[in-house]
């Protein structure tokens, strides 16, 4: 199939307690095509960078088959730049610095190749933005995802609600869902959400998993105990770009296969933590994927053969 | 096989926010036993309490097979007391009240006709009475399992330390997992506090599941997503004992059995906060167990046809 993915391509400088980077690339889009790519080999790009984006890194992106005719380059204007500080906990960061540049006036073009595309994911950007993306996508794709962050149900609540009811699979974290919902309890939670338009929800819990609700079901996926977390920066946005990715790939979006996408997801995220930015992405192989799924399925399988005595 | 908890047969009052209790049955040896009876039908229970105890609770424990020989009934004396209050999120509790009366002097006495015991819960006690009991079993058990909390690891960590070198399986939560270890890392944690002594450590981490280390594997049980947790009081305890009933009622302690008695355990703690203090308990049928494992099959289990596209 093919897949379109829509986020901010970036610089990014982190602090950690175990180190700190210059500026490096990140970004929502990348981290979330890079990890697409692993599954999905027919991927778009809409994006925009100034003209100190780093070509390397575009031509890498087009090395794992992604398309970055939607990439737009602003000469004479700089990239989205976002520093931070992680505390010691790696659960919470301070935001230093948010520089939005060529992120200010961002126009998502689609170019024409991209219309028809089957599979869709909004990584977090303003809902107006996400929201024009999917108004000026032709034909409606087969699934549409999409991530969004606390900060716009801060400031542009109502139009993240209209952004949220167009889309199929929200992907948010267990605060983010309290926030949307005004609920405490994650079932509660989820009910609330669902309301409001999406089919599926997944409530992302950083060490602690994460879950899917529909209708009628919910899957626990469990996340990797790691010894190390070394960075956390973009783990959710590569969370979401291996579910998207699997789906895309394999064409099918059952609860079962949604299950598979998530576990995919997470081991992608799994393996994102273990570096600075974007750096373990570019270096694993499928191989070490497929080990690692390895390590999930023996994680969290488990089979009942008495449950009574 | 046979099981002995050892464990506070108390009164409890309670207040969260959907209401409050006055003195009700509460205690960990309680819900240990209760939980523990629905696998295990040859329990046997060692405690104290004070002539002020109902014994219409005596009864109920014995009504399901647990052997009070072991449970000391002082004259003239009173039964532990502990009163809290919850906070909104049900995740953090005030103490309130803590009347340790027959408990401050506790020697637990091991009647002659438990001696040969194969199965052993040590519930939350300070770790000098649990070692005494294990002391004073004449044939070591198959499988001691303890729990603990952060308490005695403020006031008598050395005492603790022996006494966890002395079990197999150590049952505490994600705080007490990263105060007893000095590690962040869960994965760490588990390292460090093997490290001590046990072979099997669970790390229970309230909704968001439980995990269960051992050299080689890790197990990462799911929480099922309740939309009201009523009164988290005992849930701990009744996990450990649906885990070391199912244990001793199925009498296997491989790694994959304990995968099954942690579900077991997780299951039979998700009726437990349904309800004040152990009300849930007395009410459930073996079908409700039943139905409620095939609920988190459904909530964990996934199948892996195919990984990388």
């Amino acid at each position: 199939m093919s897949l379109l993915t829509v986020g901010s391509v970036a610089f990014d400088a982190i602090e950690t307690p175990f180190g700190k980077t210059d500026k490096i690339v990140g970004g929502a889009g990348t981290f979330i095509a890079l990890s697409a790519s692993f599954f999905e080999p027919n991927q778009k790009l809409v994006s925009v960078v100034g003209d100190d984006f780093p070509k390397e890194m575009i031509e890498k992106l087009q090395s794992k088959g992604v398309d970055t005719e939607g990439l737009q380059i602003k000469q004479g204007e700089k990239t989205f730049f976002w520093s931070g500080r992680y505390h010691n906990d790696m659960n919470s960061r301070d935001t230093l610095v948010t520089e939005l540049n060529v992120l200010e006036h961002f126009d998502p073009i689609i170019p024409a190749s991209y219309q028809g595309v089957e599979y869709l994911m909004l990584g977090n950007l303003s809902p107006q933005v996400q929201r024009s993306v999917i108004e000026r996508l032709e034909v409606r794709p087969k699934l549409i995802a999409m991530d969004t962050m606390n900060f716009w149900m801060d400031i542009a609540l109502d139009e993240l609600k209209k952004t949220i009811a167009l889309v199929d699979v929200l992907i948010i974290n267990d605060e983010e869902a309290r926030q949307l919902s005004g609920e405490y309890s994650l079932a509660k939670a989820a009910k609330v959400i669902r309301a409001m338009g999406p089919k599926f929800l997944i409530i992302k819990k950083g060490e602690h998993g994460a879950l899917l609700f529909n209708e009628n079901n919910i899957f626990f996926a469990p996340a990797l105990p790691l010894e190390e977390v070394f960075d956390p920066t973009g783990a959710g946005d590569t969370f979401a770009g291996g579910f998207i990715g699997y789906l895309a790939s394999t064409d099918d979006i059952s609860f079962d296969n949604m299950k598979r996408a998530i576990i995919n997801g997470s081991a992608m995220a799994s393996f994102c933590v273990e570096k600075f930015g974007t750096q373990k992405l570019v270096e694993i192989t499928k191989q070490d994927l497929e080990n690692r799924i390895e390590q999930f399925i023996a994680l969290a399988n488990f089979e009942m053969v008495q449950t009574v005595g």
